[in-house]
């Protein structure tokens, strides 16, 4: 492999070794090899396990070569008696053809490197739930500041004598994840319509009987672990179609919960959603052109990067003991309001674990 | 291009747009295109200047292909009667191989694709100042807590009867540049013997008469543009050849800065830093088999990566008015010490402008 590791999340879990820099990574039968600038040589040995830490200045390069870093590869390579490599289906084009040139045998992988990053180590989950707590810690900020604004006349939401906004209650998550070494860099507080696009990240002024989704995914910044946590809130009195979907919501999310386990497919667990919005009469299609209603998957694997396998959408991947997945269904329909319940489970081999479980009312 | 704005930011200079997802990015002679996923349309619209944003399902796919986005790629390229592209380097070699094998011609850029990148807009210079302003408010917090401190019987630092050490620094550094919606994820606050490496991070006690060094550099969340800024002092009183070590890395910086203007190569301003160590008696070389003295080139590029080209080592790149570097030679002595002062300018015809500058006592 060859990049930054603040790039390739790969890297990162092969050498817990973090870095801005290009570095060098190669995994043999009798170890792993990691290649950093000499300025990195003292931190990456220090934070690097198990892995042979060498220095570019170590490897040869023929003089005014166009590619002296593709020639330092090539070096490493050829002092370890390599001959053929396996490189992740990301690896650059530009080196990969200079390996070949040079008699290498290139085989990329089909999907990812290392699959075993799926499974969660007890040193990652630990990492993940200090992620995860801190999204509650924030989510909790944030209900406490729409809980203590008042509505107006005209259905807003005052505080302090001024209108509660996406923005100020966005900065209050943002705020309280840093108490947790954490940062989130796209946190969702969407309101009524904009809650309707899942994605929207939400502006202006609040709203009272309409849904809040507050959608809080805050990074570990030491470890680059990921937690991920959804609510929607309302403010005031929700209709009673808010409230029907609120309800079937809440109800996907604990079916899909309830299908997880070991050995069963993503689609098992996608699709018990997908049915209990189909009973309650919410129906997924286009509306007025737009795509509405469960209009995405279940989940998602979460760990060094926010979304990565296994995917909980309609695909026949088994789940294992040791995944850590998002559960977060959603109803979104445009013009209208969307509503949207997350959290991360661990699945183990008899069901699973809510990581940070917490309850919050939907009515505030 | 294909991947995350989040991990190439080549696309995210091309677009403005900011995702963890993966995209597709295509320039044509008519203007650009990005592809995002459908949950995407909804933003990606709403950043992306002069750009036409489509969603992944807009784009056809064979059932049950092994690479449905390299697929999707082929079908823009296709709807577009392109038949030839230049890739970046770092394009990823299983997608490069698929485009290929179906009449695709590749041609791989050199260097950078978007070498344009070096010349800094001034919507990419304001955010620079507000990254490099959060690292400047970031040392002063840092300078106060160490004046503030009391020096004990055996040297150490004190203060609120406990030791002052590299972590509390550190972490009043973090802090501050979160109040400038920045983000630290390396801070370097290193004493004495630790100081000697430059990628050292630092721990423990912080000594008395030893220099510390701070180097901060804060990425701006928002628009990913990063501030990079060290200063190394001493609380106590430095040794006499300290003293000549701080005095001259000063020079060294005020030489190199006093070189910089539009058409000047990197060595000449590199040199300059090189040679006025030599004059002052400051050798680099090996000692004790580790190397000792300016171990490191004068300076870099800064932008939307914390390194990137023009580099200010020994090389024959012409700098160019909107180029912004960091100038930072420093000083290495295994097992003694080390200093190193960094600031960022901007190149302009005549000079150069130090961004946000700032003046700190080396005795504090």
């Amino acid at each position: 492999m060859f990049g930054s590791p603040a790039r390739y999340p790969d890297i990162r879990y092969a050498t817990r070794f973090f870095s801005f820099s290009p570095v060098i990574f190669l995994r043999t039968k009798s170890g792993q090899y990691l290649v950093v600038s000499p300025l990195d040589l003292g931190t990456a040995r220090q934070c690097a396990r198990k892995t042979r830490v060498l220095s570019f200045s170590e490897l040869a390069v023929p003089k005014n070569s166009p590619q002296p870093i593709s020639e330092r590869m090539l070096c490493l390579l050829k002092k370890n008696d390599v001959r053929a490599v396996i490189v992740p289906p990301y690896f650059p084009v530009a080196m990969a053809n200079l390996l070949t040139k040079r008699g290498i045998k290139l085989a990329i992988a089909e999907e990812t490197i290392f699959p075993e990053r799926e499974i969660k180590t007890a040193y990652e989950i630990k990492y993940i739930e200090i992620a995860q707590k801190a999204a509650i810690m924030a989510l909790r900020a944030a209900v406490d500041l729409i809980a203590g604004s008042k509505i107006t006349r005209n259905s807003l939401l005052k505080i302090g004598g001024k209108l509660l906004t996406s923005e100020a209650v966005r900065d209050a998550i943002n705020k309280t994840v840093r108490d947790y070494n954490c940062v989130c860099f796209e946190t969702i507080v969407a309101c009524g319509r904009q809650a309707a696009d899942p994605h929207e990240r939400g502006a202006g002024p609040l709203k009272a009987n309409q849904p809040i989704v507050m959608d809080i995914f805050p990074m570990h910044i030491e470890s680059g672990y990921w937690g991920d946590l959804t609510r929607t809130v309302v403010r005031g009195t929700p209709s009673p179609e808010l409230q029907k979907m609120h309800t079937a919501v809440r109800a996907a999310q604990k079916t899909a919960l309830s299908k997880i386990r070991a050995g069963v497919t993503a689609e098992t667990v996608h699709n018990a959603a997908v049915d209990l919005f189909k009973q309650r009469g919410f129906v997924t299609g286009k509306k007025h052109g737009k795509p509405a209603g469960f209009i995405h998957s279940t989940g998602h694997g979460i760990g060094l990067e926010v979304h990565e396998p296994p995917f909980l959408g309609p695909n026949k991947t088994k789940l294992a003991a040791g995944n850590v997945v998002t559960v977060e269904p959603g109803l979104y329909y445009p013009g209208l309001a969307g509503v949207r319940i997350e959290d991360i489970a661990l699945v183990t081999k008899t069901g699973c674990r809510i990581i940070e479980p917490k309850n919050y009312p939907f009515v505030i």
